[in-house]
């Protein structure tokens, strides 16, 4: 890196600056507050140059999006070694980071509306979704599930938004908390589903089989063994 | 009713049958699909008439939006009169007889997309999430709640919405399962919730010891107990 001196960067390796430039932007404030002026200063270029790249806030937008979206999908990538329950605490506690990284944009995003909403903004947050849905089919071994199981684990993944966003707005219980209790959430959606299906009581009765006596799911059962 | 003839309506009478003819077709089919000349032809009068009462579809779809919101806010209020797993029952009965009515209109409008989304009806979706909120503390008789319950009670929400949702696509499982679920459900996220928290134990505690033992949360135990 030369400091001081402004280097003359190369299409792609412009595009990628601004994007990372604008995903900083619009990750600390609403997305409909950040100004092109504003990347444009950030990045140290003019504005005509921002336009050059990109024709509007609306695609500079997208495409930071595009970048949040593949890293959080990335972060969802895990070993397939070792208990479940831990395995998707360590997913909890990289989602975490992320909301936590991009706390006001990843607000904005997930609450709607119209200054930043589109079909393909809406696209790519489903298939951030789906990558998530796919994992986690994954690392049960079941990769073409029942509509039970769909269901408890795309409601999982809606509940972990849900509380993620919760969470953000003032922060009122540890993020540790949350992240063992959304593991808790899963073992107990599954139950509940379990109570009325044959399919998911055996798919539950392998998860906790799988779990070691000191795991996530042993824990919740001594957890709520002790106040019950 | 005098059949065949055309009767004279008043102002108010008039937006009220364009708000109910709207609603049921922008309940039938995605909103982006029906035309003001639809609308027209389904109240029996002419475009231009049409456009006299609302200045363009978005602002018809806002009415009738409001006038389902309405609808749905109306289907939340329950006596505080017997076990509490038997009203949130009645109350999911009574939200999965909305979404049935207004199917596709409701999955377009949650799933979000720019056709129809705008900060109005953001607004008015968070009215009617909010207003559940608020029935749902009274039948605990907590107005005020400690931030733990404030996310059960919200989270459990979402997850209505999302089993809803998911519901609707394909209808794989019957929606009276589904009803009964969700009630168990929240009983499942509070206990989760409670095996961190003391406050929650004690909500917990008075829930299960007020519910019969025939009661919705009775059936869940006996129901897990059976597979576990």
């Amino acid at each position: 890196m030369t400091t001081g001196t402004r280097r003359r960067m190369g299409v792609e390796e412009r595009r990628e600056q601004l994007i990372a430039v604008a995903l900083d932007l619009f990750s600390h404030r609403s997305p409909e507050d950040v100004s092109i002026d504003e990347v444009a200063e950030a990045a140290g270029i003019s504005r005509p140059l921002v336009y050059h790249y990109f024709p509007g806030k609306q695609q500079l937008y997208e495409a930071a999006l595009r970048r949040a979206a593949e890293e959080l999908t990335a972060r969802f990538v895990e070993p397939h070694e070792g208990p479940l329950g831990a395995r998707l605490l360590r997913v909890m506690e990289r989602f975490f980071d992320f909301v936590e990284e991009h706390g006001p944009g990843f607000s904005a995003l997930m609450r709607g509306g119209p200054a930043i909403g589109s079909t393909r903004t809406s696209a790519m947050i489903d298939g951030v979704r789906h990558a998530a849905y796919v994992q986690i089919l994954a690392h049960l071994g079941i990769p073409d599930p029942a509509p039970r199981l769909e269901l408890v684990v795309r409601s999982w993944i809606s509940l972990a938004e849900t509380t993620a966003l919760l969470w953000l707005d003032g922060r009122p219980i540890p993020r540790k908390e949350l992240e063992r209790q959304l593991v808790h959430d899963f073992a107990a959606l599954a139950t509940v589903s379990a109570a009325y299906d044959e399919r998911m009581a055996q798919v539950v009765r392998q998860i906790l089989a799988d779990d070691p006596t000191d795991g996530m799911f042993a824990d919740l059962a001594s957890r709520v063994g002790r106040f019950a």
